[in-house]
This record gives C-alpha cells, structure tokens and sequence, in this order.
C-alpha cells in the first residue's frame, strides 16, 4: 500500500458516521495515526475501547492539532460552535470537511470561522444506519456509496481533488456540485422520506380507534417498513430541518399536494388514476437495483427474526 | 403426519400468495390435492411448470368441484364476479375464504352469492413481498406472520375452528376480529404506508429541478425504502383502494393533518417540537423487534447489491 493519504485525520463526533470513518481508515490505512473528540465523555471512553483511534481528547482544539484532515461528524446544528471552538487551532494547509445532510447551513455557519490557509470543503457521504453511536459504526459502511462534495466557491481544486481521493479510497464513488443543489436533492431523496415515516408512524401511535399492540402485530402488511427511517437518531433529524427549511417546506408542498390529488382519486372512485400512478412507481425501483443502489432480493431480503 | 386437513384445496388465482399457499400446504401435507384455476392461460401454464398443484383449469367453476375449501387468491375488486362464477358448482360444507386485504367489501360482494350450506369465512394473511405471479411464491411467507379471519355472524365455530387450524398449520397465528375493525387496523398498518410511499415516488418522479438519475444515485439516504412498497402490484393495490375507502380517508386525513403541524413546526423552527417527534416514534421499532414481527440487524440487514 502506498503512504497513507494524510498524516493525521481528527474526528470531532464519533456516532456512526465517525465511527465508520475511524474504522475505514485503519483497514485502509488512509492516516498515520487518528485523534478523536467528542463532548461527552461517556462516549469518548466507548472510542477508546473500541480502540477507534490512537489519541482521545474531550478538547476539540486540542484534537485538531497538527491534523491535516479534520472531519466534523456531528450534528449539523453544532456545526458552528465547534467550528469556533476549533478555529484558533487549526493547521494551516489542512483540509476541514464535514458529514452532514445539509451543506447551505455549513458553509453559511462555519466559512466565517475558518482562518486563512485552511480548506473547508464540506461533504456528504450517502451512507448511514437506523443507529447511531460508536459501536454502530462499520468500515464498509461507505462502499459503493455516493458521496457529495460542494466546495465553495474558490476553493482549492488540489484540496478537493485530494478530499475527493481519501472518500473514493474509503470505497465510494464521489460527485462534485453546488451546496444549493445538494440541499434541493437531499430535500427529496432523504429529508421528506424521514418525515414522512416520522409522521405516519406519529399518525399510528397517536390513534385511538386501532391499538398499538394491533399496529405492532400487523406491521409486517407495511408500516413496519416507515418505523426504520423513524428510528433514526432525533437530534441529528431536529438539526437537519431546522437548516434546509426552504428546501424541505418546498418538497413537503408538493408531496401534500400529490397526496391531495390521490385522496381524491380514491373519494371518487378513480380507479384509472390509481392504476397509473401505482404502475408507474414500480420502474424507478428497478432503476435504483440497476444502478448497484439497492438489492434486487424480495423485501430487502430481510432475515426474520429468530 | 396426520391425516390432511382437507380432501382438495382450491386455489382461485395463482400469484405470489396464491403460489405461496399451494407450496406451504404441498411441503405440510394439508390437503390430498391442489387444484388452481387463474384467468390467464400463460400463467396457468406457468403454476404447471412449477408444480404447483394437481390439477388445472381455466374455468374457476371446475377448479372448485369437490373441493372442502376454496381459497380467492384474486384482487379484491375481482372477488364478486369470481363468486357469481364458482357459485353454482361450490360443494355442500366446503368452507370459502379468501386472502384479500379488505373484509367489508368481500361480505358485501360475495356474501349474497354463496349457497346455503357453503361456509363463508374471509381471511387475510398479513404476509407478502413486493413482488407478483407464481414464481415469486415460497411455502414459508406465512411461517411467524399473523392470520386474520373475518367470519361474518352466524358463521359456524367449527368451520372457523377448522379455518384457523389450517392457517396455523402454515406456520401462522391467528386472529379472529370483526370485518369492519380489520379494515380499520389494515388501513393504518398498510393501506395508508402504500399510498404514501407511491406518493412520494410520484413526487419524486415528477420533479424538474432534481434529475431522476440522481434521485436514484442518492436513493440509499432514505428514499429507496419507500420504492419497495411502491413496486406493489398495480391491481391489488387499485382495488383495495376502491374497497377500503371510507377507512382509508380517515386516516388519510390524519395523516395529513399531522403533517401539516410538523411542516409548520419546520417553518416556524419549532426544534423542541420536532425533537419530541423524532424521539417518541423510535421506540415502536423496538416493540415490533420484541414482537417478533422485524429483523433488529440495522438496515433490514438488507445485502448489498453484487
């Protein structure tokens, strides 16, 4: 294997987003040697057992020293503050990167606090888990996944030629595009799916008519499918909505106003209209199999419980 | 093994349950022989090449001659004219049932139809996979899944006694519940989960500002989930719209109503409220882990794509 991609990457956030990354990296030898940080210590001490990587501090400053890749693998919300925490620390030359679902609000939160000489290219590996924290973590986790880098503009292309060589060495494909279209994209293809399974799986618990146990037993008819996405972790999902809002409200507008049009097909008995939507849905999904992006086995190929 | 349930099975209809249903009772030995009518002759030709049963036929009424039970495995919008069909040739005791996942609407259009002497006694197994037709069958979809039976009053106890001995025999429990609290509870648990996931990929599909191809590069994020129940079939899912109405635009309605508080929870940056959300929904996963009804391994622990 060549010399290792950076000499050394410090993670601020360690769920399962940095947690895979620590693991990806060690299997592939992609840094000298890995700081970690986090702000609960509880959760710091689970790193080190797991021995995710080589130097541990509850100090973000003091684990972005002498980094030359430093990834934010936090909720989008602490963006900022530790984008301040960590400022006067930074190395320059070094190349500040982040996972998050929305990138608008990273460069809008973080650029102002980046000194001269350091690189903030923020990205968004396509990858993830209904779990979080460090033991979720898995070093395929990013293989043949997408991930989306939006550089702000004048940003380096050395910088993200090289951030761009460290994601397709973790085994995913990489694409380059504007932070503003990130967010419209993201919009639709992640953020209104969660919301939605949030919200019918909020719409179940809340009935009075139908008991819970009911929903529960009879959930393999399809409601179990939503209740993965809305077990996903609360605070990184709050964090997400509060900072792709117009995005989100204009994706949820034409959701509800599709679902308008299917309600009324269904009052008034338009079985041709149903037909065509439901035929039409099916060929996107073997477009998605087609393109590696899911697996072609019946129902996920999902193992029953033992 | 004891002796068979029953002398001869009828199945009416041979697609993915209809397949399923003919391969649990043939691997189990619950009945002497298996007889399947289906409207279309390349699919009947396909049930023979697969073995499905003993003898074939295109017309419904043959299939049910001599037969103590008889299984409508059609969609449920075909129940009635498969009714008025067999009507005449069902034999005295045989039990009539059916798999359809409406239960108002197959009393109200095959009740009238059935001879005295016939025991009508619908059911629904709460089983499936999104694909259709006999190839996609296999004798273990029912094994660990629920069965609900509707008899309608005065059904006989016997009958629904021998009814749900054979849906346990094919690896089910079974529930016995009012037909119109069945339609109720199917409308939260799947009825509803199918239209909205057809919805959004029609939302999705129709978008200008967001390519199709990279909704489906960037579809593991969360949106694939959603083209699985999607990719349903077209008919079934037609006519259970047009037969669960009243039930479906109930909670449709709340559905929406929910909706529109989260959206302005996100317009008004209501984070405590979001949060509350995202973390009340997790723990219904976890119950339908507990109840046997879901894999716990993190994202379905679906396999990746070759």
């Amino acid at each position: 294997m060549a010399s290792p991609l950076f000499d050394r990457l410090a993670l601020i956030g360690i769920g399962l987003i940095g947690s895979s990354l620590a693991q990806a990296v060690r299997v592939r030898g992609l840094a000298q040697e890995i700081s970690i940080s986090t702000r609960s210590a509880s959760t710091l001490q689970r790193a080190e057992e797991l021995r995710l990587g080589d130097h541990y501090s509850l100090d973000a400053a003091v684990a972005v020293e002498g980094a030359d890749l430093v990834i934010l693998c936090v909720p989008v919300g602490a963006n900022e503050a530790v984008a301040k925490w960590i400022a006067p620390a930074l190395q320059p030359g070094a190349i500040l990167t982040d996972v998050g679902s929305t990138k608008g609000s990273v460069i809008a939160q973080v650029a102002p606090h980046v000194p001269d000489g350091v690189h903030l290219i923020p990205g968004h590996p396509i990858a993830g888990t209904e779990q979080s924290g460090p033991d979720a973590g898995f070093p395929t986790l990013f293989e043949d996944r997408w991930c989306i880098l939006t550089p702000p503009e004048g940003a380096d292309p050395a910088m993200v030629q090289k951030l761009s060589a460290f994601w397709r060495a973790c085994g995913s494909d990489v694409d380059v595009m504007e932070a503003g279209h990130h967010d419209l994209v993201l919009a639709i293809v992640s953020h209104l799916p969660h919301l939605i399974a949030y919200n019918i799986v909020g719409t179940a618990d809340d009935l009075e008519t139908v008991t819970k146990s009911q929903v529960i037993k009879y959930s393999a008819s399809g409601f179990r499918d939503f209740t993965r996405l809305a077990a996903s972790d609360p605070t990184m999902w709050r964090d997400v909505c509060l900072n792709n809002k117009d995005a989100i409200l204009e994706m949820l507008a034409r959701f509800s106003e599709d679902l308008s049009a299917l309600q009324r097909a269904i009052r008034w008995g338009d079985g041709d209209m149903l037909f065509d939507l439901f035929t039409r849905t099916r060929s996107i999904r073997r477009s998605i199999i087609e393109a590696g992006q899911e697996t072609d086995a019946p129902d996920f190929g999902r193992t029953k419980p033992s």
